[in-house]
């Protein structure tokens, strides 16, 4: 529709994740009509992140470093690991403030329709974090779903083993969400975990 | 939240119109986990785009040469003048297929809360290709908002002194739309603008 670069570019960004045709187009004409937008500042991003990023080689988190920032401060609780699905999950609680344990992150989840086993995961680095015995509780936090869940059942039953406590975040009504607009499981899942006040 | 480059190219992405923090977070760890996108290939692009593409200096439209492709093509109709707010709505029209006269950007609407005056579009220029006489109907496509009606309505006003028809794209009801769930203005205009079948 448009002539050659200025489609490509669209095309490009359409490329991305959460990225329809529209956004794609509005994104370029942006950059294009937006003089002071710092194209070359992306660019250089763009190629540092690919060039100096890793995953850190304890927690699987991402660092610029061989370990990551977490896996490095000595003031963190050595004794709780949390399992994750995913590096963004890491930030996502770190946001929260409440946990100053460890992180392990294991690439995904079990899914058999999209043929993730469990030799996908990084569970072998996890079981060997576990070995040593300095670790006292291991903390499930996949997602609430069903390859989430499966996964969380997986492990909990490859831990047992071990003299290891292992918990799964509590599930619930989300907090400031509405009991009425709230589906079954989840309203479900709130009486089971029902709590004396 | 995460470790320097990586957090800086989350706020990067999320400087862009239409990417929150969680898209831009998502985008960041897109690129990173997938080797197979091409970094370097979206880099050369938004620079080729920055250096290479400008805006047609007939019709104001984007082009990689001074004239764009649709001013350039001599089976267009000279005599047919579309006017539109932005280069987007150029190709949102081309993509119809139903125009095959010329286009005129005006780069925006008038609006006193964005401080945006006839002065600030382009306007003059538009007056300069209607003033040989070869144009003989300007249809006036702004969007049908306050501000793209209240460009419509200066313009026709100042397009009067000449010997053009002016006209204006029909409101109404959206193909494929429920009646039910039409807003009273868009209803109201769709009972204005009635035809006989």
């Amino acid at each position: 529709m448009y002539d050659g670069i200025v489609q490509d570019l669209i095309d490009e960004f359409g490329r991305l994740p959460g990225i329809g045709p529209k956004s794609a187009q509005r994104i370029a004409f942006h950059i294009l009509q937006t003089p002071s937008f710092d194209v070359s500042r992306l660019s250089q991003l763009l190629a540092e992140v690919r060039e100096k990023v890793r995953f850190c080689e304890i927690c699987g988190n991402v660092s610029e470093q061989d370990r990551c920032s977490i896996c490095r401060d000595p003031r963190r609780n050595q004794t709780l690991i949390c399992v994750v699905e995913d590096a963004k999950d890491v930030a996502a609680i770190e946001r929260t403030r409440e946990f100053r344990g460890l992180y392990h992150v294991l690439g995904g989840a079990i899914s058999p329709i999209a043929g993730v086993g469990p030799d996908d995961l990084r569970i072998t680095p996890l079981m060997q974090r576990l070995a040593d015995g300095t670790v006292q509780e291991v903390i499930l936090a996949t997602n609430p779903n069903l390859e989430g869940e499966a996964t969380a059942t997986y492990l909990s039953r490859l831990l047992t083993s071990l003299q290891i406590t292992v918990t799964r975040l509590a599930s619930g009504l989300p907090v400031g969400g509405d009991l009425e607009y709230a589906d079954e499981v989840t309203l479900g899942r709130a009486f089971e975990g029902r709590r004396s006040v």
